[in-house]
């Protein structure tokens, strides 16, 4: 592949000469907030041509995107990062055509800012209207993918957010460039530059700053690994919207169909085992006849299993779990599994260990399935379905900013919907209060 | 009035020996969410009967709430309270039966938990359901005022919320009397008592460490004055739902109606000069030809006004309003006059100093208004009403746990819907993600 030297403008603001990160993320907060107010009166038209404007710029940008690119790949190889870590890492023409293609598809998804959730006129003629407006200004704090630059840009984009990025050190080049492209993108639209704007120092303090900075950020989004996500939900005073673990239990009842409870699990597992949505754990109910069916097919399919004692009586191949196994999210194909007395058993075992992400039960029992549905106390409960389905896409989104393991506002697969609020507004025709 | 001694049995736990405010705060925060599943699980009939049988309680128990909030008022008049205090804190026969018929009040509003926000089926066969679920602990910080305790208990028992109340010092004994008279209440019909508890001892340290327990109380709710509130939200890692300040604006356009602007501008200040609600500035458009009409309004009404240079020659009764005039909110009778070139000027100033809590215009324009009520980013903006209907009650929701300025979760008055979350429940027939 040949890489040509394009210029970009830099659309990326400099930090002022001392400037301590508490005041330059305050600026750069200050400048999001002032393009978010231009962001907030545009019309679903109007945004999603700005999408499409950005989707054009990046193509044209390949070049630079792709020299700036190689470049944090070469610097990569150097520091010796890992082949998954460069792999997530490196662009090419056709990654870069993705990523513009997904900003395209942004643009077609229905705009939630301005649907009226409800309305009601009071008896004094008072009509109230609850109508779904921008949340603000959007943090975005993650790793090497440089995709996630133009993802969570558009997302917050389409919803008429302002976004913040900090992006990982590794591909601080490549992120420049591809925020230079959608800046100028959305200008020559005439929005403001700083409706996307990336932080433009690696100083890990500014990423202290940007949690900090409540008033002046509304919400924090961390995209990455399992550190960053808790080192973000214990140092932010800024809401957070992130999922930590995902550790996916499936219960298979006593009146699970054997086949599809043979099918679900191994689906559950193996399909993809390194996303949040993997089972982690498996339930047998005592009373389901073909639980040596369902361990045989993972076991056969490579998974390593952990169990209890009654697990391992199923296979000779099943290992003991240790205590700390019903709490790990493996994120790889191993999996513990523990036989329950029944649904009352499992739904325990889901209280004490869950990650209240997504947890499954297969049955063949209505009673028992919305018993399950009722009580399990996740984000995502599922009947006779594997919890791999745990996706925006798949939930319909179109796309997602993340998954929400939190109680508040959002929760599970989070789109275009959970990065807007609302507000009254009041109709009146010159009421007093009494 | 005649005060019995009442035994009742003491349903707040003690602290341990030994036991540290967060050791304490964990197992009451273990027993209140073990209590909260219980809760989770009613339906909304035998929520409603709990209630009642709450309201019962607190109406049986009388000679014993009186006689502890005797011994409260008591001390206070030693300590010196003053007597707006010394009036919140005081009970007498007519406020408890008040008390007891709002949570019988609470008992008839319709039951959020179970409503079904939106569902859809997916090409694959998959059913998706967005259901209301209570958010589970709920943690009220509140000062003087026992009705507190019975109020907010009310609604989020309405909500399948268990509650961990901590009151303000002067009210220990009325507050540990109330909370026993409810969780009898509770206990008749089978709920445990831990659904609703009273922090046990009056060390601050309790408070932070309810503010920090993220995890095990899901949202806090402080009740009580500005001190109060700014405490909870510097300090809390829960998520917090407040407002701080009601710095409400009223905008007088060029269109409006003068008798109109006259009668909201006065009602919006003077009705009660202490509410949130009430408006602290007052917007006068150069074009509105009747603004010596509204201020003189206010003025006779008794209302000290301080108003810009353009606002005082308008009525030589006028004092000069200084810088910080525009950032204050004096719940009392003084506003804040300045006179705005325009809808535009009107918008700027209410972005530079509004604390989005209501800011309402007057106007006989609809394009006017319609700009203000989009462009205006406060949780409740109105047209052409008091900015003192800001209330749970006038909106329609039947009782309010608070007002919230925040931009996540529930915004505005907030009542039952605000103190409940959603999950996704996904019904399927052995769908695999391919």
């Amino acid at each position: 592949m040949t890489v040509q030297t394009t210029p970009v403008a830099d659309k990326v603001a400099d930090v002022a000469a001392g400037e301590s990160p508490e005041d330059l993320v305050a600026r750069l907060a200050r400048d999001g907030r002032a393009a978010q107010r231009v962001l907030a009166r545009l019309s679903e038209a109007q945004k999603a041509e700005a999408l499409r404007a950005a989707a054009a710029a990046l193509r044209t940008a390949e070049p630079a995107i792709l020299e700036a690119n190689a470049r944090d790949v070469a610097a990569g190889e150097a520091k010796g990062l890992t082949g998954s870590m460069l792999d997530r890492l490196r662009l090419d023409s056709d990654r870069l055509a993705g990523i513009a293609d997904a900003v395209e598809q942004v643009a077609s998804l229905p705009d939630p800012v301005g649907q009226v959730i409800d309305e009601v006129e009071r008896p004094n003629g008072l009509r109230l209207s609850r109508v779904r407006i921008p949340i603000g200004l959007i943090g975005i704090i993650y790793e090497s993918r440089p995709n996630v630059t133009a993802d969570a840009a558009a997302l917050c984009l389409r919803s008429g957010n302002a976004v913040l990025l900090r992006g990982g050190s590794e591909a601080l080049h490549s992120n420049r460039a591809i925020q230079a492209a959608f800046a100028t993108g959305l200008e020559s639209v005439g929005i403001p530059a700083a409706a996307i704007q990336l932080v433009p120092t690696q100083d890990r303090a500014v990423v202290g700053a940007m949690l900090t900075a409540a008033g002046l950020i509304d919400m924090i989004v961390p995209r990455g690994g399992k550190s960053l996500v808790a080192r973000v939900q214990a140092d932010a005073r800024v809401p957070v919207l992130a999922h930590l673990d995902g550790i996916c239990h499936t219960y298979i009842h006593a009146a699970a169909d054997p086949e599809m409870a043979r099918q679900v699990a191994l689906n559950a597992k193996m399909r993809r085992t390194g996303i949040c949505g993997a089972m982690e754990t498996l339930l047998l109910d005592t009373q389901f006849p073909e639980a040596e069916t369902v361990v045989a097919g993972l076991l056969d399919a490579g998974c390593e299993l952990r169990g209890d004692a009654r697990a391992q009586a199923l296979d000779p191949r099943i290992l003991p779990a240790s205590g700390e196994d019903w709490d790990t999210e493996y994120l790889d194909a191993v999996l513990s599994v523990a036989v329950v007395d029944g649904l009352d058993a499992a739904l325990d075992h889901i209280a004490a260990h869950s990650s209240h992400h997504t947890d499954a039960i297969v049955t063949g029992d209505d009673a028992a399935a919305e018993r399950f549905l009722n009580e399990v106390d996740s984000a995502i409960v599922m009947v006779n379905a594997s919890s791999q389905f745990a996706d925006g896409g798949e939930f319909g989104l179109g796309a997602e900013i993340g998954i929400a393991t939190g109680r508040l506002h959002a929760r599970g697969p989070v789109a275009l919907e959970g990065l807007t609020t609302y507000k009254w507004q009041v109709r009146g025709s010159g009421q007093t209060r009494p």
